[in-house]
Order: structure tokens, then sequence, then C-alpha cells
């Protein structure tokens, strides 16, 4: 994509609304724009990045043997009412009536959709387990929105449902959805940690919170060292194996909100505690037949018809955005992970026009191919080189008169830093080579 | 994906809501289910037709040079204000009260939310052109839902927008979106036909539909017979080039639905009219600078500041995977075109637990990826042909005892039913081989 007809429209200064790092870097390197109060309009930067996590989530859903259907974001209240939570839910929940007087909802979350397409479709124990998710635009009327797609009413949810025979078999499918959690934050560049968490209006029996690391985030953690170190992204799993002693091994270390600190414990762990800030990405729940019972889901089974036993699984693909940039920025502006990144590489001519900077910067611009911007207006190095650093691609390549006389291109990590100096052939090896990265 | 764990529900019994062929087998085939009038939640199979629709959809998109973003579903009340849309546009559009009593509404279309976008965003004529465009649900709250996803409440749109400084580079956009639309449905696999339309509530001067050819269309349109060997899905197209004429000459042959037929054209046309029943599945619209004067999006230029010449361009996402299916079936069932089947392979193991059967069945599942669907089940024979039938996918594999015996499997192509005995090293060539297809 070339920034001359690319619609990215980047900010000098920084929207006075905007409170914390994440919600100012986005308005500011063009990502998002707020339409209503709490509700965003993805801009092509930004949803390069949001379907970039949308679909490592998706991947690792698959991986856990989740199934992908779609649900639509109006629902009727009728089946709200089969659960009792139409009264319940409060003024968070956006009600709607249609033109034949009907009461409608924006969907907050999918427990009742769910168990009813789950109900009219289902009826032998065999089927059984299935896991089922969507990923889908959901709305709850915060009364204060704030900090952007953080804290939005209109957000992008992966929620995801369990069904299962007995509660044995449900223990094995959070077991699943807890570790592939793991796996899926770790793949985005993040440190995840899993916290034991109230389960509030889903209700039921076990439930927990999964938080990652950032400098700037919104609570404060205490959590075992041990949690520091965890990379899950490359780590095998079989999800068909027994996953208790895994989840066991990550939910018997200490980690809490502050909160819910134990003075007693953290003085045993001695310098193994670490005390850091987290942002709460994902959200699991084991609740067993409360859905289920109430609206009438049930199975032929050996011992006659029973309930299913659910659980249910969130993850914020919008909110991760903010996330992953909370992680992952410094004064000049995001440092996108790579797995994430809108765009692998930022090509810079440093003087369109050059005939000689103009020809090498068109044979990167197509050897590098979807995963390269090319700033190739009229503007000067500085301006090119700091709105770069802003939208934080991993690789710069400046393309300048000076460089090409002696036979070479900048490279810069925006991570770090680093700057080297290659040929262009070597560039091409590196990065768009048959073994590049 | 194996039968036995993929969540299918396929029904025997054609529900009795359904009139028509695409909605009758939608259900039938375990894509859709409707959760409440006019709103459904698409099952696996059915998401994966979509989201093939949807990325053809985008791909040209891309190609023509439209690049996307995504607005928000919900939108604010003051917006449609601006342009005077709020009060004309009737009970069709749902509307919305938050909990801070603001009125909001869900997004029918989105003349006013991009044009506001595009008027904080963009204040010079040198960023022009620009078209935009995102894939989102709409709401329009039709009085009676019906005919399964073809028109329903909740559905899927592709809307672009195009911005140009006069009218003479609007018409530019315009002609590009004209021949991307026939490219869009000639690499689905439909034949489409454009025909000069009424702009309706959107408003402006010039505008095209474009229907495409099923027996069981809504509607009878009465067409020049070159419309029906067009294919414009291998056909190169540039489109920085002027494409006027292109456009003149798919113009200047006739086409109409019923109601605006010439009985004199038609007279002189002779044995070239054809008579065919037709689905809307796009329209386009060049309306001016009707949105960007109401709104004030205007930019800087040569002759002062000018309000921006804009068009809208729409594709039915949701409503073309139905009209897909009014095209290609028949008493069996579904006939997908390759490029949107949910899968390409239906592999039948006609003899689940003979170990020949279950080993070259696991062999070819193997080898075809992710693109197969393996009947696993302990099923009868003709319980799996059937079904495979009804669902359509383009290639079925059996794999027997009888056949095994004598060293084949038998591959039948859904389309035209040809039957044909291969050994599994040929289907492995043929398929799965470094020249598959």
């Amino acid at each position: 994509m070339r920034n001359s007809t690319y619609f990215l429209p980047t900010l000098k200064e920084t929207p006075s609304e905007a409170q914390i790092a994440s919600h100012r870097l986005m308005l500011r390197a063009g990502m998002v724009r707020q339409s209503a109060a709490g509700i965003y309009s993805w801009l092509p930067l930004g949803l390069r990045v949001l379907n970039k996590v949308a679909d490592i989530v998706r991947d690792e859903q698959r991986l856990a043997g989740a199934q992908e259907l779609l649900m639509p974001t109006i629902q009727p209240a009728e089946l709200w009412k089969e659960s009792g939570r139409y009264d319940d839910y409060g003024k968070e929940m956006l009600r709607i009536t249609d033109r034949h007087a009907r009461e409608m909802l924006y969907g907050p979350t999918n427990e009742e959709l769910i168990t009813a397409l789950f109900r009219d479709s289902v009826k032998s124990f065999k089927a059984l387990p299935k896991i089922l998710f969507h990923v889908q635009w959901k709305f709850r009327d915060e009364v204060r929105p704030r900090f952007g797609v953080m804290r939005g009413r209109e957000f992008l949810m992966k929620d995801g449902y369990s069904f299962d025979i007995d509660a044995e078999a449900a223990r094995r499918s959070y077991n699943r959805m807890f570790i592939s959690y793991m796996r899926t934050f770790s793949r985005l560049g993040l440190k995840a940690i899993p916290m034991r968490a109230d389960t509030g209006p889903i209700g039921g029996d076990l439930s927990h919170e999964f938080h990652i690391l950032a400098e700037t985030g919104e609570s404060e953690v205490f959590v075992h060292k041990d949690f520091i170190d965890l990379d899950w992204s490359r780590r095998q799993v079989d999800y068909d194996a027994d996953l208790q002693e895994l989840v066991d091994e990550l939910t018997g270390k200490y980690a809490v909100t502050g909160e819910k600190r134990d003075r007693a414990v953290e003085a045993r762990l001695g310098d193994q505690l670490v005390s850091a800030r987290g942002i709460e990405v994902g959200h699991i729940f084991y609740f067993g037949a409360k859905y289920s019972r109430a609206m009438n889901a049930v199975v032929s089974s050996p011992n006659g018809e029973v309930p299913v036993e659910m659980g249910s699984y969130g993850i914020g693909v919008s909110r991760l955005v903010g996330a992953l940039i909370e992680a992952n920025h410094d004064a000049a502006g995001i440092i996108w992970p790579e797995p994430v990144a809108p765009f692998q590489f930022g090509l810079i001519n440093l003087k369109k026009g050059d005939p000689a900077c103009d020809d090498v910067s068109e044979q990167l611009y197509a050897a590098l191919g979807s995963e390269v911007l090319y700033d190739d207006r009229d503007e000067r190095a500085g301006v090119k080189f700091a709105e770069m650093d802003l939208i934080g691609l991993p690789w710069q390549i400046a393309v300048g008169p000076k460089g090409l006389a002696a036979g070479i291109v900048e490279v810069k990590r925006r991570a770090g830093g680093q700057r080297s100096e290659m040929t262009l052939e070597a560039v091409l090896n590196r990065f768009a080579g048959p073994q590049a990265r």
C-alpha cells in the first residue's frame, strides 16, 4: 500500500479526550475514529490489526477443537425471559422495540441464543462434546464509556460455549479453553496470567480471568514470577489428553488482582512475588446446567434425558488491540509485535523524485508484497520517520540518495531501535527471499 | 472436518415455513437457523460459504482500488438529521434510545456515517479520489421478512462510497465499481445483468441494479442474449484506464425488469431477446453532492472549497448466498460452484469399521486438508449419499469394500452427476498433488 493513496489520517496533536496511551495512539496513528460515545469506526490501518488478532484467536480456537458459527447481533427478548436474565441485566443491555412492538435487544453476550440453537438441533449425547464459538459485535451500554476501544459500548468479542454430558466432561472442555487461551495470548506476543475470578452475572461455580501485563494496565496485579517468563506460543498441546495437570500447575501459582491480595502468602513467596499492572482480556466460566435447565436444553443419554453441562469463554478482540498497544509502545508511538502488525515493513523514500531513490523504492515495494506500507509522499524525511515510528511497523527501510551512492539502504528495527546498513540485495534476501523471516 | 464431530444439523423434512428453494435448502443442509423473524444464525457450514463470498467481494474491491474499513452497526441519529433522512426513512429504520435517552439507530446503510468520517479526516483535494468500503451487518425492519436470508432484517452488506473532486472524476469511480461488480459476480459463478434503476431513498442522478439469473428468481427480466454468455471472471481490467467504453457497451444492451419493458425495442431485438428470471444482488448510485453539501464535507481545491462528489455501491453478501443456491440446485439439493463451496470434497466411507475402508478414507482425509468433509459416521450408504447431494459439495469421493477389492474408489461430480472410478493414487494426484486443480 502507498501512503499517497492510503486512507491514513494521522494526527500531529494528541486529542484532548484521550486519557490513556492506547487511545491516544490509536487516534493519532489513524487506526480508529469515534462515531458516537464508546462507538468506533475502524480505519484501514486499525482494521488490519483487528483482523489479524481475530484470525489468531480463531486459529487457536480451531486447534482446540472449537467450531465457528455466527449468531446475529439482535436477539429476541423472549430467550432472556426464559433464562430469567432479562430483568436482571439492567441498563447495560441495549433494549430495542421493533416496528411490530416486539421486544428485542442487542446481544451483550450469547448464552441464551446458543442454548436455544443447541436445544433445537442436538437431541442425543452422542453429538457431545461440542464447543461452538463466534466472533461478533456486542453492545453493552456503559454509563461512562472511556479509554477508547478498551471500554467501548460496541465491541468485538470472541465468545465460545461448551456442551457436555456431565460435569467431568465439562471440566475437560473448560481445561481445553483454559490452555488455548494461554496459547492465544502468547501468540499475540502478550504475557497472560490466569486468575481465579468471581462469576458475576453469568453465574456458575468456576471462573478464571486472563490478564495481560502492561506497564500502563488498568489494575494492579501480584503474581508469581514464573508467569513472567512463560511462553506458550511454541508449546505443543495435545488437546485430546487430560489437561488437568497443566491447568493445576498454572492455577497453583499465586496470581491476584489488588483487592484480593493475601499478605501471608505473599510473605512466603518473598522475591518470587512480582507486582505489575494488568489488563483483563479474557474470562471463562463453568456454569453447569444453569441455562440448559432453565431453557430445557436436554439430550438423551443412557441415564435418560439430562440437561447439558455448559461453560462460556470470552476474549475481548477489539479490547485486545488497545491492550496490545498498552503493552507495546514508547514515547514515539506504537511498537507492534510482528504477528499483529498492520504491515511488517515501512518503506521510506527519503527523496521522492530522485530517480535512484524512486527506482530502488519501487523494486522493494514490488518485492515485499502485501505486507509493506510505502511512504511515497513528497514530504520531509523527518515527517516520514516520525510517522513510521508513530504507527510502529516492525521494520523500517529507508532509501536515500546518500545511502544509495554508497550502495546501501538503512534498516531499522522499531523494537529496540537497532539500525543496520544493508545492500538492496541483502534486504531482498532477508525480507523477500525464499528464506525470508 | 469429520461429520461425526461437525455441528451440521441437517433436516430430513422440509420445514413448512420455507417457500423458496434456497430457504428450504439452507435450513435442510444445516447452514442457517432462524433466531427471530428475519434474523438468522449462520451455522458452521453456512458461515464457510458466507466467508468465501465475502472474501471474493473484498478481493475484487481491492483490485478496483477500494480500501476496506469497518464502521459500527449503531449510529447516532444526529448524523441522519444533518442529511435530512432521519424523518424520511420510515419504519424500516430500527430506532434505538440508549440509557442516556440519546437517539441512536441500527444502520440500514452508511452514507451519513462515512460522510462524517471523511469530513473529519480529509481536507484537501490531493487526497482524492478515494473509494472506501466495509462489510458489516445492517438492519432493515421489513414489515414481512421472508424467503430466508434473501429478505431478512439483519443482513450482511458490502457497502462502498466514492469521493471525488468533480463529476467527471466521480463518473470514473462509478465506472470502476460498475466493472468490478461484473467481475465479482462472474467470479462467484453467476451471470450478472446490469440494469438502469431508480435511485429511491438514496437519491441522485444515476443508478444501476445488478441482477443475477436464476430459474427461481424473484422477478421477470428481459435481456439481450449477449449477457447470457458473458464471463468477466477471467477478463483483465485496467482500472486506471478510462472504462467508459466498456460500461457503454454493457449499458447499451437491452436489459429491464418486467415493469419497464419496451415492446418496440423488444420487437426489434427479435430472437436476440431472452426472457429469464433474476435476483437483485447489487445496486450502485451516483448522487453527487447530496450528502457532502448537507453535511459540509468539503475539500480545498484550486477553485476554493468544494463539496465532494460521491457515489455509493452495495452488494448483498448474505443475500448472495441465497441467490447462489437459487441459481445452483436440483431436486436432490444444492450444487455449489467451486469458488464458494463450503468444502471442495465430500469423502464418504461406505463401510465404517472395515479396516481397508477406514485406512483409505483416513489417507484421503489427511491428504485433502481443510477442504474435505469426511463422512465417518456409522450410517447407511444411502443416508450418506443423500446428505452429500443435499449439501452439494463439488466432488464426492466414495470409498467402499467392493471398489477397494478392485483397487478403485468412486468419484462423482455433483454438477452433472458424472461418475468415474479411479485408483487411490489417481485421486491423490488429481486432487491433492502439486498439479491439483
